[in-house]
């Protein structure tokens, strides 16, 4: 099968970094067109990039030219089949629109995320929420599409709340310890960080209140009804490099034992474990029974740093059951959350 | 006046050493006697110590020959009127309750602290407890007394919840983020800890579940009868030296709004502050406003390390009000809470 | 006496903040103007000033009002007497060129060091390089005038070199271990340092190599000419807040003993010390006797950080003698060295 | 071919289990028998070892039944063809010269390595010297011998001064920045390291010192004959997981440029490049030309973690050149250390 040709938008940041690494020698995915901003256009990606990645940079990727993040300058780079856009959030917005008219996009900024016609995708949580694109199509009249994942901190607590919805979720408090790379590069200041905790992360817990209500929404031909739940989130930055911890308390109207809820987390899987796609983990949720993990350095890669690493599961006297969950933050909460959704789309033949 | 004079037990271990650093210069207390493991008695403390405070060990308290932990070595080196206990809560049990038959005993270990008959103190919050003191004599025939201090991740978070108490406080859900000095020496290994979280600390979760129910019940004239409260804790390591932060959730009956939740931390006073104590800070409980506040190493000094400070007070839609609070585990935690108990056993007489 | 008036430019910034933290009760300065960029003028400095000091910013200072940093500004505000100089390199040139046609200026930036009339001060040091001021003044009929500290890890190493000139001291080589605050906030990102140590710091081995010449140089009445020795540097950053450690092996041409390089260091005094300038340490080196000091966190505080702590002094077989120095860099290394040098000046009349 | 079968001593230690590690699906060897203390002889390898790897233990070693530390043991749980020792220090000594009377050993320790007839050996760099295992069992008419490696900063260092000896090596000093690992577990606790640097590491500089002696020495058939130069080294231990970074200092005789320096530490290979052994890395030391780099995090798994890392090399004004070395010390600095020499030794006919 001929790999589908890729373009990725902010290629030299951290994200774009790790979609470049997590490309190399994908067996669906090429990457054809680097694109950045001015700054960095017509540079060698080597010459543009300050390689922060602990693997090497692949080779023949260090040596193409990267171009400026518009749409001619992409088609004049290369045909492209579909776009991974690591843009920050505050200058998404409209470029992402406009490569959308032409191409689809795998956003992974926060911009569109919460608009109507615009899916926030999960792959093994919400599949069936791929079909907003017709919606958005019909309605915005593009050739291309829209569609984003989540926030990082989102994503891996959304992927532990999906079978236990089952059990009647209601109510979720969440109390977050997030890694620094969740910042972007340069980020924390290490003068802030060290010998300290920071407790406060800028529009990160509204858009864990938001976001999940969306994701564990229901389709109804036109639009997504919000799951009618409630999250009270509290996000802090701890002093860890890759990797985020969270405390979550669930309150569910089945009172669901402890070994149920377990064995519904490892029983788990969704689309793309049954497609066999190639970036999905195994187990979307692995559950460890030691009394002290998930820990972030440890069980981060697990999966190749796709699974979501859960522990300490317990009953609670006043929600039913308290957990801790693990993410690999800027694999499976970001490029190979947008890898992923690629993949299912491919596999869907929306791309 | 006369100053009191002390005996410190495992006074070269942490919380020893921070027994050693806040007597200096105590307008009413003065060290006569550190006790410490037979390994130790016999040299001088500046030798069989090390010393791990960042200010300088006071030179005459290095040149005190350390004595064995028994009453006949202590009674030996010195008349002593009352007794602080930093023994590990492994072997504190009995040795405390021998010293306490003659001695005035405050103890930082769990050993005791949930005894019927014994106190467990926080100046600011249950002063009337200490007559408990009467009620232990009477039954075991003791002419000394034993009191307790609780838990630091406790202390710090009671103190917060005693001015939420008039508001009906129901249900409690906390999150703590504990530094490292709360493990002792040397506790937590580098290794363990570096780009990483703990998530999990033995006893403590328990500890803050029972002992805050002591703390906020009622004397009756013969016993504590415990608060009627829920509490759920989940307790975590942080890369952090001192200064452990909490979040906490509570559900109040009353329903009281943002603004009168703070008036009501702002406004809390407790005898400490009423009688004067020497270490009694100002504010027991400190507010800030903004958006990033409390964070460990900026605000663990405040009221030098007496005071709490707690930031980010919010309404939340599960709970009623969502709070972080912060206070430093070694001194409003461990040994300056030792400190303000005996102050105000030695300013009601007790001893 | 009245206290002398004094303005700070870059007043906001890191080195800023430590000035106005040390200047609260001076007995000598008082803070008249705080100045900063465009973007801070015209506000409160609690509002322009995001304070990362661990003690509470000073009320009073918190309500004065930021000017623009230029003479007409400053004039406006306030006579007055002496100006700090916080800026940082890449601008400091021409401003503080301004400045000192009419203002004493005392500067921390590397722009002027080098420059032949411009003293380059440490007041342990080399007092009588301070008898530059009358040549420049001389020579480019300024009114005011431009004195300059130098760099943090050169004023340490050159502290704990000056009184081993009498021992013939030919070569020296050092290894740094810096700490983060020596690159200013937000400064090394902490993505970059966590696990982590930085083996490069732009222009610091360079500075460390040609002032610590001028220093330890000779003024001939019209001139330095610099001392006759070589130095070779290789810096590092490691994570650490404050406090840089340095390894320094030296070449003595009369062989000294240990114990004759413990007593130099143990004996040394200066000016600072013989006129008891109120910043002035009562030893300006402390010699630590245990075999693993000094270390950053526990030493960086000796004499109010203005103290130079080494230890591990031992003969050396390729060079003569090697140990390990230490000293607070925003401290000893920055604010606290023009404090300490605008001490001199005043008691020497020259402000 | 049959994988030769070998006992690991100490396998549920750091370097143990990275021995487990290095060698899952190894070519030439497999794990028979795992040896450790009374303490967890009799149970699953699984459950005697708190497993620190970040990646998962393997299933079926973690089923094997741990053995005692005693020859009768080891005989009755296996035949074995080899033996690691990864023992601590102080109680190495007689156990492995009882396993040696018997097995080919092959040791981490520091106890026989500068015993005359027992090689220390890097297989890079003194291949030659294996020769002493026949003088070694003529005078000790043993059927096993001992082998040893170097201490762990001393490899690193010694594998990129070998290629310089061409120039004629006469002067060495070098300053190390240390990592945790290299301190066992629990090893370094958390407190002394937060926010700090050590300067000292018990033994370590001594072991640098008269090592590097023997391993650059001539074998002159019956003894080593020590290499002529002098070492001085100052070692520090830093807050990083993996990867000592070490700054050297060299003299060479025949003043060598940089580029030729360059070129000899790019080309250097050695019999496991020749031999092209299973665990020899490609390329002994990589040379890296950015101007921060090596850097620990981010070069400590150069080739597999196998390779040394150097960078910023520079002529100097006091030595000939100065530069900076990196390697992982618990890989190349340890367990995989001792497996390239047991490849060496099996390619040689030794096992």
């Amino acid at each position: 099968m001929k790999r589908k040709s890729t373009a990725i938008l902010a290629s030299t940041g951290m994200v774009g970094q790790r979609f470049v690494q997590l490309l190399e020698d994908h067996p669906w995915f090429e990457i054809s067109v680097l694109a950045a901003s001015e700054r960095s256009a017509g540079k060698k990606y080597k010459d543009a990039c300050v390689w922060r990645m602990e693997t090497e940079m692949p080779k023949e990727i260090g040596e193409m030219t990267v171009v400026n993040t518009d749409i001619k300058s992409v088609k004049k780079a290369s045909d492209v089949d579909l776009i991974f856009s690591a843009l920050p959030g505050d200058i998404a917005g409209p470029i992402e629109t406009a490569f959308a008219s032409e191409y689809p996009v795998l956003s992974k900024a926060a911009a569109h995320r919460m608009e109507e016609d615009v899916p926030l995708l999960i792959p093994e949580v919400n599949p069936e929420h791929l079909e907003l694109i017709n919606v958005q199509r019909r309605r915005r009249g593009w050739s291309g599409f829209l569609s984003t994942d989540p926030n990082c901190s989102t994503i891996q607590m959304v992927m532990t709340l999906k079978p236990l919805m089952k059990f009647g979720l209601r109510r979720v408090i969440v109390t977050t310890m997030q890694a620094l790379s969740g910042a972007g590069y340069p980020g924390v200041a290490s003068l802030d960080i060290i010998d300290n905790v920071i407790p406060y992360i800028a529009k990160e817990e509204e858009k864990m209140e938001t976001e999940t209500k969306k994701l564990l929404g229901v389709f109804d031909g036109e639009k997504i009804r919000p799951a009618n739940i409630y999250i009270s989130a509290c996000c802090n930055r701890v002093n860890v490099k890759d990797g985020h911890l969270e405390v979550i308390y669930v309150d569910l109207e089945t009172k669901p034992s402890v070994e149920e809820v377990k064995e519904a987390f490892r029983s788990f899987v969704g689309e793309p474990q049954i497609l066999n796609l190639p970036s999905a983990p195994k187990k979307p949720i692995i559950v460890r029974d030691e009394i002290d993990r998930p820990q972030p350095r440890l069980d981060r890669d697990a999966g190749r740093g796709m699974s979501v690493v859960v522990g300490r599961i317990r009953s609670d006297p006043i929600m039913t059951i308290k957990y801790l969950c693990l993410g690999h933050n800027t694999i499976r909460g970001a490029a190979g959350a947008g890898i992923l959704s690629a993949e299912l789309m491919a596999a869907k033949g929306y791309i």
